[in-house]
This record gives C-alpha cells, structure tokens and sequence, in this order.
C-alpha cells in the first residue's frame, strides 16, 4: 500500500507525476450569500472590499521575506537541508527499528501528521521488513508517567534513535524527558555508545541542549532562529521524523514550493491564502462565527487537523491588537473527521447555534476503492450498497452532508486534494501557514508570538522550585484557599 | 503495568480496593465570582436559584426510572449481561488475538476510551503473551477505503473476531464494513467457519442484523431498545469490546452503581451532576461562554474526552425547544489534552475571547510516578527538574495552568479522579451521562433524539441509488451550479 511513500526516497518516479494534476482547490461556493443565505453567507463585494487591506498585507510579507525576520517562508527552498537530513536517516536506518521524538506542540504535530498521512495505517504495528526496514515512530508529546512509561515498554531501546526536539532548548517537559531517557539508554547501552543515538534538534546557537551538542557531541539538527515552532514542520523539526518514518521529504518540499509560486504568481483575488482568510475573517468580524471546524473527509489527516488547530489556536488567540489595544480575538479551532463525526457532532452543526464555518478537507482519488459485494438481494436496505465501493460511499456522505448543511444555511467550503501523498501535503502545510499569517493580520494581531502561556510556565518553575521564580510560587502559596462548598 | 486490568478479572482483588477512596470529586472554585470575578464567574445564588428547576428535573427522571421509558438508568445493574460477555469474551480468546470492532460514534467511541484508558499504553503493539492473552482492538470507525484496507492488513484473519455494532442495525457505513468483511472472511475460511467470527451486537427484536441473527444464525448480543447509541457504553455495545481486551468490566458496572447510588442519595444541592450541569448552564445562559473545553491531564483519557464530545454534541446542540419554538442551542464540546495542549491551545485559551468553559480531568495517582534523575548541576534551567517526579512535574502544570487561567479571568473546574480503573472510569462514564441529562432538561430540549442527522442519511441513500429515496438525489441534482468563480 502507498507503495511510493513506503520506499525510500526514488527520483525516478518523480517525472512520473503531473504536478499540476496535483494542485489543490479551494471551493468556497457553500460559504456564499447564493448558496446559504444573504444572513449566513458572504457577498462577493465584502471579499472585493478587503483587496486593499490585503494588499498592504501582501506588502507586508514581501518585507519579511526581503528581511529574512519570517523564516518559513524559506523552508521549502531548504533542498540541502533535505538531502542532509536524508543522508543522516538512511545511514540511521541501517540499524534503527524505532524513532523516539522528545517534544511537545509544534515540536511534535508536524511530524505525528505526517507520518499519519504518509505512511501506512498500520506502520507501527508492521515487523522492519513489511516497513521497508523504515523506523517506527512513537512521539512522547506529554509527560503523563504512564504514557511515558508505556512508550518506553514498546520500543526497542538497543534499536532506538531518540530526537530530541527543542527550538528555544529549555522546553521544560521535553527537557525532563531528555533527561530520563538519557540516563536509562546509558544504563543499558553504556555511555560511550549513547551519544550517537540522541539527535538534537534545536537552535543552531543558543540555548542548553545546544550547549550539549556543544560540549559533549551529540549529533544534532537545527532550527532557524527565525522560525517558529509552529511552522517548523517544514525544517528539521518535522523532516527528520519523517524521513526516519520513510516519508519522501524532498517531494513535500517539491509541494511546498509548487504553493508558494502559486502564491505568489496570482493576483491579490486570485490567490488562494488570501482568499481563504478573507473568508475566515468575514465570518469572525461580520458573522459572528468564532468557531472553525476543520473536517478532512480521511481518517489519515487527522493529525494534519491537530496541526490546523495548534497553528490556528496559538497563532490567532491574543489578547492585544499591534496598536497595544486590547481585543481577546481568535477563532476556536475544532477537529472533526468525516464520515465518523456525522455520527458525533453532525447534529450540533446541523442544528446548534450559527456559531460555525466548517471547512471540509476532501481527497478525491484514494489508494484503494474496495468495492461492496452484492449481497442479501431480500434486504434493500443492505442490498443497495452492492456494486458501489467504499470510495463513492464517502464522497456521497460528504457531499450530503456539505448539502444538508447548506440547506439549514450553514456555510461551509472545501479544499480539494487530488491525492494524499507527500506533494499534496506539501501544499496543504505551506498554504495553512502563509493563510493563517495573512488572517492574523487582517485581525490586526501578531501571529507570530504565543505571550500567554508564559505565565503559566513561570508559575510551574516556581512550584519546582527553580531559582529566580521563587516570588511565582509565592503567589500561588498566598492565593485565596477553596471553599469546601463549592467541593462535591 | 496497570496489572489489575491487564490480567483477566480476579474477583480476590476486589475485596482490596477501597471504594470511598476512589469516588471522584468535582472542584468548581475556579468557576465562582470570588475566584474569577462577578463578570466571569458564577454567583453561588445563581446556583441556589436553579433549585426549583433541578426540582422538577429531578422528578423527571424519577419518572423516566419508574416507567422504564430511558434505559441507560438500568445498565448499572445488568450484572447479568455483564457475566454472559465475560463468557463469551473467555471462551473467544482461547483462539482470538485481535478484536474487529465494526461501528461508528456510539458504537465506537465507548469501546476506545475504555481500551486507551484501562490497557497498557502500548496494547496493540505487543504479543499475545505479554497482552496476557487478551485480544489486540481495532475500531473501524470510518469508511476511509486506505483505512479500512489498512486495518484488514493488520489483523491475523485467522485469529479474528468481528463484532458488527448497530442498534438500528442498519447503519450504512456499519452494514458497508459488515458486507466487506464477511465476503472477505468467507472467502479466507470458508462459509461455515464464517459464522462464529461475527458477532452482531444489536436491537433484541428488530432491524437488518438481528433478521441476519435468526435467519444465520450469528452469535449476537443485544442493546436494550430504551438505550441511545451515545448512552451504550456500560450496555453490551462498550462491555463486550471491553471484555475482550481485558478491562474489569463488572468493576466498571460497580462504578457506575456507586456513582448511581451517590446521585440518588444526595440531596439536590449536593448532587454531583446536578452541580455539575447547574454550573454548565450558567455559563450558557448567563455568561455567553458556548465552548466547553474537556481537558483531561492525562493521556490516557483522550478517548473519553473524545467519547465526552459525542455525548455533549449529540445530546444538546438541537434546533428544536421541547414546546416546538426554534432556539438553535447547544455548547460546543472541544477536547484538549493536558499538558500536551498547554503548547497548542492554551494560548487561546488564555488571550482569546471569553467564550470558554474549561472542564480538567485531574488523576490523582498515577500507576507510576518516574523520578527524574539529577543530571548537569552546571545548568539552572535543567537541573531543578532532578529529584522531582514525571507525576510531580505534571500536576504542577495543571496547577499551574489553572491558577493562570484565573488570574486573567477564565473560569475552570476540575473532576479528579483518584486513579484511572474501572472502577472510577465508570462513575466518571456514568456520571457524564446523568449531566448531560440534567444540562438537556436544564436547556429545555431533548437529550435523546437526533433528528439534523437524519436529511444527511437520506441524501445519501438518494445519491447511492437506495430505492424510495430518488427525490433525495433529484434534490441534489437540481440544485444550483456552484460559480467558478469561488473556486481557486
């Protein structure tokens, strides 16, 4: 199955794909006044309205790029930093069975989708061999002891390469991580032969596990500064997982950079990024629609909606506007999966409050269609399925559900993929990322900073007791006690 | 790890636990003026004042108990069911590795949260011996033909089970799967060894698959009819998936009594699910907070969050009030996972607008705690992390995080759970379903129907070509073009 994506890296098969066969669509039809209503639905003069706002925008990014202060802009265009991370892998995989990745958030999302979508359904579960001797891939994205202790019972420690994944190389939960299973590989392996089986990824300069790198020679891997982590899939952070995993990274940059000359190559109305956040932001500033479901119509892109949602969440959710006004804007990011949520939260789409754009993921070819037998011709209602596969069923589920929600006037709109593979994906992860700087922008917020979790990390370090947060654990030592009232 | 789950149900241990230890408690503090202020929080005469209200409630289900007419009340006490399955679940190992769950939402969603929460992390990845013997899950809950192929790649067919989940028994994707699966096993075994494989867990009397139960004679169990898919976790839907993987399911039923005999010997202001849906509505109807965030701090709980997302979704997001008026309400349930999320949504949770209501699940005890060792005293920013527990480290998150989260306002409560078992899986599973109950009742709507499904069922019956539902797909076919002009 997936054949092209399960063996390594073949550049013969890429002149077979037409790439242009592989670009993806953005249907926004459902999400329009024609379709859903002049109270539910876009007009087309509002989208028209926002050209001079996303013009400037578009200056903007011109800028940055210009400037090298926004970073993944230039992760596709990284073809060396492929065929490095390629070379590392394969060399690896002569021995390693299973990759351990210490990380948490966007040190972690990229790489989980992308070994969701890419590789297959049941790649862990399959010995080396039907792998084509690609690792395993077990991401340790939470400190929950039982988890942890439940990863490190399944993998092969003596067959194990660990990365480490951190851009600032002070993440506290991947650090306690680090530190224990460094110190449990050392007691098996010994410390001598400990050192090449730890691959830190993180700052090229700065911070403690580069120090490590530094001092003590682990291998490692870097993370532009001026990338954050949240758009890192991309760099090192999420192309080694990958390539470890059997993944054709250079094509998912091929993809990458197929979108953004697209990108950059359409007019101002043409362009798709700047379409779907202009979307997007109409329903937030005229709808009143803070709620953004994204809904792949493919349990393998699951992951690729918690990625949406990581990138959406962090980058969208602020407090402040760039003038220092006060806004509390962003739009609440959901996942759900098509056809299963139907089943689950269809019905507060269908009929729950006006609170919702939904945009569907649809994959129009599978690698499979497996097709229904005819069977039990006494029973209509089995007997009908018979002769249709499984690929029509849930194109029909799809598009009934795409309809009937139009019907209850629920906007909706849906990005096309021709395929799952490696360049589709590309294409997705690049688009994503340039849509969400350009609907933070229009939201006037930095999409690029996260200042609201600090507090949070700053009152942990002062419960553990780290120097300097001292004052920190004071505070929460000092707050009001609980009533035992409002205890059950 | 875990060991009283994983081996088969010892019922010397039991004596052992001590049940007044295990019962979950609620922690709404967080949610009150006096910690997040009177423009977020609750006013504890807001709750005082739902009393009346929780009154009637309260006779309202009394009524449901007596009259039989809401079955999901009883299955506590089907200890009965929960021998036979037992049975069952005992005699099909003897030969069964891996169990093939053919449903979707509720048929699905009981059954993984059970198997995530209650077997090693690791489960599926290990041999039958270190599984003691218990059968490996999987949950084909979509109709994704690359995931359903892939699931079938991974199975010993030899060595399978299927277990076929529909109350109506005639679910489209279900009976799909069923066709599929049982062509593909006939063709592998031969017919009449076919037929002890598929087990079909349906209504007692009625629809396609009991029909196949009597004409064939397939092995069956049975769903009360009074009991709704999203409430069938604790009937032979969740059990039997849960049996066969090992979970302690007459500790679970124990559970789910003690939480039952705990609501019903409270008085109203002191019951657990009446508080906890009094809260919930508040925030509704008072505080225009819509979103009600599930966020477990531990990963094994991300399947009864998910499970959590069906019951609120289903149960509450309705068009219809019980007199008929139009209101379009219901929160929007979304899953987070702690600490993992603190690097993903935390952020909007933090900055973003006020519209949220978090729910943490808090474990108080894990199975193991992991030191973290003392490691490079010469970096600050690693070595206050030694000494401390991986248990340590993850509490104090969570604390953290909720102490943050009230600084700037955001109402919180916690449900903490003194260790994940059967025996606190089933209070939490059975007190979720009282609440959503209540909260339905509170809102003025009915919990049990789910009626905006049902156009989107037809519409594909129309398009599938299922006789009697042609204007269904003319409905389609007729509607307007989508323009060109929305497509990129």
């Amino acid at each position: 199955m997936r054949q092209h994506h399960m063996h390594k890296p073949d550049h013969s098969h890429k002149e077979k794909i037409d790439y242009a066969k592989m670009a993806i669509t953005l249907d926004h039809n459902f999400s329009m006044a024609e379709f859903v209503g002049p109270e539910n639905g876009l007009q087309e003069k509002d989208l028209e309205n926002l050209t001079p706002r996303l013009e400037e925008i578009d200056q903007q990014i011109k800028t940055w790029r210009q400037e090298g202060t926004i970073g993944f802009f230039d992760l596709p265009y990284q073809e060396e930093t492929a065929k490095k991370i390629n070379k590392l892998a394969k060399k690896l995989k002569e021995w390693c069975w299973d990759l351990l990745v210490l990380g948490i958030g966007g040190s972690a999302l990229g790489a989980k989708a992308l070994h969701q979508a890419l590789c297959h359904p049941s790649h862990n579960l399959f010995p080396p061999a039907r792998r084509s001797y690609h690792s395993r891939l077990f991401v340790a994205d939470n400190i929950d002891p039982d988890y942890l202790y439940g990863i490190l019972d399944a993998v092969e420690l003596r067959r194990t390469v660990v990365n480490v994944i951190s851009k600032s190389g002070s993440t506290a939960e991947t650090i306690a991580q680090f530190l224990f299973v460094y110190s449990l590989l050392k007691g098996r392996l010994g410390a001598d032969k400990v050192r090449d089986r730890i691959v830190l990824t993180t700052d090229p300069e700065k911070g403690m596990l580069r120090h490590l790198v530094q001092n003590e020679g682990f291998p490692s891997l870097s993370v532009p500064p001026n990338v954050g982590g949240r758009f890192s899939v991309l760099a090192a952070v999420g192309l080694f997982p990958a390539a470890m995993v059997g993944v054709d990274i250079e094509e998912l940059l091929e993809g990458a950079r197929f979108m953004d000359q697209r990108l950059r190559s359409a007019s101002i109305s043409q362009n798709l990024a700047y379409r779907l956040a202009a979307c997007y932001y109409l329903f937030l500033s005229q709808k009143a629609r803070p709620i953004q479901v994204i809904m792949p119509y493919a349990a393998g892109l699951t992951g690729i909606a918690d990625w949406f949602c990581q990138l959406w969440g962090e980058s969208l959710g602020k407090k402040y506007a760039l003038d220092g006004s006060i806004v509390h804007v962003g739009p609440t990011p959901v996942r759900a999966v098509g056809v299963t949520d139907q089943h689950s939260q269809l019905q507060l789409y269908m009929e729950g409050p006006p609170d919702k754009i939904i945009t569907f993921l649809e994959v129009d070819k599978f690698q499979h269609t497996l097709a229904i037998p005819r069977l039990y011709p006494e029973m209509e209602g089995m007997h009908y399925l018979g002769g249709h596969s499984f690929a029509e069923l849930l194109q029909a589920e799809k598009k009934a559900t795409a309809f009937n929600l139009i019907k209850a006037g629920r906007p909706n709109l849906t990005l096309h993929l021709p395929e799952i593979n490696p360049f589709t994906l590309g294409q997705l992860i690049y688009l994503f990322e340039v849509t969400v700087v350009v609907l933070g922008r229009l939201l006037n917020i930095n999409p690029f900073d996260q200042p609201g979790v600090e507090g949070g990390k700053q009152t942990t370090y002062g419960l553990m007791g780290r120097q300097g947060f001292e004052s920190q654990r004071q505070e929460v030592e000092n707050a009001p006690p609980v009533l035992d009232k409002y205890v059950l």
